[in-house]
């Protein structure tokens, strides 16, 4: 957090309307802070952190831009052209390490969930087949739900109780941070731990869920942890990569490790790169984005290779990916044709139809969440809840429904369920549960026609839609690609079954046929609809087929899908971003935003420090918990020191700290000559987890000490003039990645700071140019 | 070109050793240039141009940073949410328009070749069957080397005569462009016309070429002209798309025209977008990267549905790029093996080796021809040389070889030649030759085990070695990744042939029963190896296989030869990149860089005007041949005029002289009330062809008046201080696309000013770090 303190403002209330409006905060300065003590200790405290319309101080940005001070340079200066080589080959070691780890935490968590499932399946399908001759199904019922909800109470338990962070996919988590903002706890090994057995329990729970998603955040933490060579946690340090503990170095990784986890996810090495690219990179780096690829190739193929010898066909690299949409040929039922386009780009429509309103339903649900379900033990009783309606959901379809098949041994259907079909054929609403969502996702892209029945479908659609969106923002973890899939598969191949019967001509039945191509549009149209990704869910998806030929109508179906949706609700992530408050920096400025230039969007006054400056006033302004500023511009005054004071140089809270806390006194050092001179070292063994100021005991003699901060200042800070425009400083500091932005007038003096949530406050609304307010939660 | 006086300095000769070490130049201010002028006068400037060790003044850079005055913020604060989303939607449209002409010419210049080589194979093969047996066969060589050369000669000659910058594959002048160096008229119709002509000539010359590249540099001149609205050449404004009339929208463009080409070539969309990024983008942008990605689908959508129609078969989507690698299944004969990789590996270096060798010699033939065959007649001459020697030499090498293969009608040959073989055989060396070059790499991967004999093989990879090393480099329009995996192709071909007799136990054989693998590797090694590309070449190859698997093999190939390449030589754009002497800003600078800063880098003293300022002085400084700045810094004085004046803006010279040409005059615009202020439109219609200021007639009075600057400088330019590194300045000036970069003091006075030829001088050679020298040719 920076120095803003004109700006900071408070409102009690989502529907606290007339504090939203653009313009002037309500209160600001030290008074505001009484008054939002006062409300909280009122207790509506949950309320007012999920308000989409405030924008949380609570949390802290990266430090995305290098601060050049004189060690850093002495350091970078005393490297050989071999020590830089020598960097260059650890950094790809690191990378490889990210993907091998990536693919194995892949791979286990498949096993597993094979291993639980299966062991589930047979369980239950050899109960109900007891029981079907006989009668007694309701004993089956509640095994299977009793089953259910003992996975998902274990998955539940850990996550609500030990660690939250875990819950949901993780990519809202992932994309905040790449995008620069600190999320607490988000790439720590527990987060791991906890994310991988979560997400084994609620699949093998049977709820409605993926194990992709979640692998996105694994691999985000694989490569926090990895590249820095030790393990805080564990209190572990290997002394090696030591250069890679500064938050630069370490986003690197983690885009690389998100990246892994994409391609482990979906097989899909170059989406997984390009996600990392939407989602992270300001930057464009040619030998980055190369490493990011190494890093995902090597995951899909470690995860291919331990899974082609679970398999017992060591070499035979058929699973690329967690889930693999198999194999559409190019020849034969692939092509499509140019007259079908429109028809893809209104399912496209139709995806960002369904898609909103997943996102508006499951919207409503998050906000009663926030207020009602906040507890830890109320939320796992909600996750057994829904598991337990989802297995009786599951079984009342099946029960009710006659859609019965003829059991073809070459399908290789896993787990089929006879029931009251008679013998020789299964039960094809049975195959839609009875089977990990992965293989019914397949299953409704290459079955061969006729293989289902439209109205098992449309019932099958509407049901997991419903438990999808009650599912997703449950205390387990668990990623809603997948489901996203699943329901969209399924009412794309329903359009594809009805539209032969549509067609008046019974000529062109034959191009119809495939109802498997529908499934696949469809399923891309629900999933753009729900997550609104663009570029990268394209490439995921042509990986994920394995086929070029269908890039252009999944682009348009995607790019409809999201026009769509756009119109009447954001991305599914982007909602759960906004009701966390995080002050998120887009891309670009919103298109009509020229009118506001750098003097209205900064914070101001601005706290500064003189070059050598008391100990005491440091102290005094770090422990000051009503501002709790970060960046501290540094000035030099003129002689006189009546004139304003010249920027030149710019100082981090957490540099502060380790000065203070190694006492790195202008007295001292003359005290003591021999005294070892503070290093870069220093540094990096504090980070990430820098001591509070509280932590830090300056004595009353101390306090009268001099600071001289020249050698440990980033001397040059990026500085813009009062009246650069917004878009200008918008694309200044997200290219740059920077976390503050010094505004100087036209003799270089401080006037401002300009830090993320000046930035982010502003959004186009639908009445054009709106901003947020700032709440200290 | 910029404020530079200090460091322009002049070296004559090559070899001019001492005048190439770090540190301060030879030579400054006016004498360097009277000596310039001088030694020009003595005959040799052409070896002064070709320079590696010099950076060419002549080049101007390109302004990718919008000039944000106040005309353009008023039109910006004018404009309504909708007018930007119109904008939107026009940007939608002209990448889509993009796209479906690029896919267009593809298609055109397929066709066009398929028909006039099917014509040449059908003429020569007669030819040869009737002399066959009679003896003779000397005349169907002067007739196979006749035609070869007459196709050559017509491409030679409008390549040489009419359009020179249409030579070669084009793709250096694109990474130019595309890194902000303006080549002049590299992306003119003519230009376009002379290319797609010429590459069309040169292919159906039976000339060791490809004609994928040129595509490349095809789409990117459709893309400059599509997005301007307008055609200068033509002298046709259809008023449309005028916002888009600056170097930075234009850019955009280009960017995506190039990613069309690379889609249309090898049917490679997202690989297209990727080696877009690679070679352009600085800073990313979301939804640029999704346009770019929509005009690749419509390109190679667009070839390949007009391909279909054309094979009658619309609809059958089977050639998405000029070259299709055919298809590698998934199941059959693509699997790899863990213990295949480290031969995979040492084939990497095999490449990177013979791609070193190749780029070498090719650096010494273009050295050469620089030299000494620089007139175009020559240059023609030359062509055809080449065309009639690469028909003698196929026409020996079928003759002598005896490597008859059983004719098989499934694999259909499109012109099995017979020659001395058997009946029912064909003569499988004159396959290679008497084939589109595509259509022989294609056999090469697919062809059963046996097709070929190794010694053919053999001195097929020979032969075509060093024919495709003589003839990139030629004045014709022509590709090398044809030719570089062709030569690949065969070599490892002949490795996968070779590998079952070189392994002793004969239980392996089965697992080296497909060359075909080794061939596509041996492909990939030998075309990374000449062009060093990383990223976006491994996912063009994917894309081209159509299968994932083979993507880590290719990966680690092409990592392989890359580094082994990079050891000896540069990769073969580069080298002709870096004869052209032109100012490439790579990506990062020089890891050892740290020790420089602004100071050292920047030029100085720098031309500044007031923001008020006498028209004399401005015309002046803008005749000055010896300066020719492009930048200048507005400064505003205190008020007694002795302090250094302080920065308040910055002005280019294609601004000023649209001033002058509309007299702008501070007097003028008192006299006359009525008269109509100046718009953002003015500019536009002189954009991109800026008249000289020669042309522009100042009459002694004018010379008097004032002009006032402040609305048209960009009041807000980027500054650093002067004890910023290196690494610092370079990461803004690329991240943000900069031409200047004001280098000012604590007080924001002035002091110095960066740009492209400042930091593109630094590179790091064999000793460390490297000077390169700036020249003013």
């Amino acid at each position: 957090m920076a120095n803003i303190t004109k700006k900071v403002s408070w409102s009690s209330r989502a529907d606290d309307s007339n504090a939203t409006g653009e313009g002037t905060p309500l209160l600001n300065g030290s008074e505001q802070l009484g008054y939002s003590r006062q409300d909280s200790l009122k207790g509506r405290p949950k309320e007012i952190t999920h308000n989409e319309k405030l924008l949380s101080l609570k949390y802290e940005s990266l430090d995305y831009d290098n601060s050049e001070n004189q060690l850093f340079l002495e350091e970078e200066r005393r490297m050989s052209y071999l020590g830089f080589r020598c960097l260059e080959i650890s950094r790809w070691v690191v990378c490889g390490l990210i993907g091998f780890l990536t693919g194995l935490i892949a791979c286990f968590i498949d096993i597993m969930v094979e291993q639980l499932t299966g062991l589930k399946y047979y369980v239950v399908k050899e109960n109900i087949e007891k029981f079907t001759a006989g009668g007694g199904l309701s004993i089956s019922l509640i095994l299977w739900a009793v089953l259910n909800s003992a996975f998902v109470m274990v998955g539940a338990i850990i996550v609500a109780f030990f660690e939250p962070i875990a819950g949901g996919s993780g990519i809202p988590q992932i994309k905040c941070y790449l995008n620069g903002v600190k999320i607490p706890r988000v790439v720590r090994l527990k987060t791991l731990l906890v994310k991988v057995a979560g997400v084994i329990c609620s699949v093998a729970g049977g709820l409605v869920v993926g194990k992709e998603g979640p692998m996105i955040h694994s691999g985000a933490v694989v490569a926090a942890g990895v590249s820095q060579g030790r393990s805080t946690s564990l209190k572990r340090d290997f002394k090696i990569f030591e250069y890679f503990r500064r938050d630069t170095e370490k986003r690197d990784f983690v885009s690389a490790g998100a990246a892994a986890g994409v391609s482990a996810a979906f097989g899909a090495p170059v989406g997984g790169v390009l996600f990392s690219l939407e989602e992270a990179a300001s930057y464009w780096n040619q030998m980055l984005t190369w490493r990011i690829f190494f890093a995902s190739m090597i995951s899909t193929f470690t995860l291919n290779f331990f899974l082609s010898v679970y398999n017992k066909n060591p070499g035979e690299l058929s699973n690329p990916g967690l889930i693999n949409f198999g194999s559409f040929d190019r020849n034969s039922s692939s092509e499509y044709n140019l007259y079908e386009i429109p028809l893809f780009i209104g399912m496209g429509a139709i995806g960002g139809l369904l898609g909103a309103l997943f996102n508006a339903l499951n919207y409503w649900l998050t906000i009663f969440r926030i207020r009602y379900i906040h507890r830890p033990c109320l939320q796992v009783m909600e996750a057994m809840l829904v598991a337990a309606v989802t297995a009786t959901v599951s079984f009342i379809m099946i029960y009710f429904s006659n859609a019965c098949q003829p059991l073809d041994v070459v399908q290789g259907e896993d787990y089929p369920l006879q029931l009251y079909c008679d013998d020789g054929e299964y039960n094809s609403m049975a195959t839609t549960f009875f089977n990990r969502p992965e293989k019914s996702v397949q299953n409704l892209f290459h079955n061969p026609p006729g293989s289902y029945h439209p109205l098992t479908l449309g019932v099958f659609t509407i049901t997991y839609f419903f438990l999808a969106c009650w599912t997703y923002g449950l205390a387990v973890s668990a990623g809603v690609f997948i489901p996203s899939l699943l329901i969209g598969a399924a009412w794309g191949r329903l359009i594809g079954i009805m539209l032969p019967t549509l067609s008046s001509t019974n000529s062109t039945g034959q191009i119809w046929a495939d109802p498997g191509k529908y499934a696949l549009i469809g399923a891309a149209a629900q999933l753009g609809g729900i997550v609104r990704m663009t570029l990268s869910l394209t490439v995921i998806l042509i990986e994920a087929t394995g086929n070029v030929t269908y890039g252009l109508p999944l682009m348009l179906v995607l790019m409809t899908a999201k026009i769509v949706g756009d119109y009447f609700e954001e991305g599914l992530y982007d909602i759960h971003i906004k009701l966390q408050s995080v002050p998120f920096v887009h891309s670009e400025a919103p298109p009509t935003s020229h009118w506001l230039t750098a003097r209205e969007v900064m914070s101001s006054p601005v706290t500064s420090f003189n070059r050598v400056e008391r100990v005491g006033t440091i102290v005094d302004l770090l422990s000051n918990t009503s501002t709790n500023h970060n960046g501290f511009p540094v000035v030099v005054s003129n002689a006189n020191g009546e004139e304003p004071a010249k920027l030149c140089g710019l100082i981090l809270r957490s540099q502060l700290i380790v000065l203070l806390k190694h006492k790195v006194f202008v007295e001292l050092a003359r005290s003591k000559l021999t005294r070892r001179k503070l290093q870069l070292k220093d540094f990096r063994d504090a980070y990430p987890r820098f001591p509070p100021i509280q932590s830090i005991h300056v004595s009353q003699d101390e306090r009268e000490c001099m600071m001289d901060l020249t050698e440990f200042m980033n001397p040059t800070p990026y500085t813009v003039p009062q009246e650069t425009s917004l878009p200008r400083v918008y694309k200044l500091f997200r290219a740059l990645g920077l976390r503050h932005l010094v505004v100087v007038d036209d003799s270089n003096r401080v006037v401002g700071l300009v830090t993320r949530k000046d930035l982010a406050r502003y959004h186009l609304g639908k009445h054009g140019l709106e901003e947020l307010q700032l709440a200290q939660t």
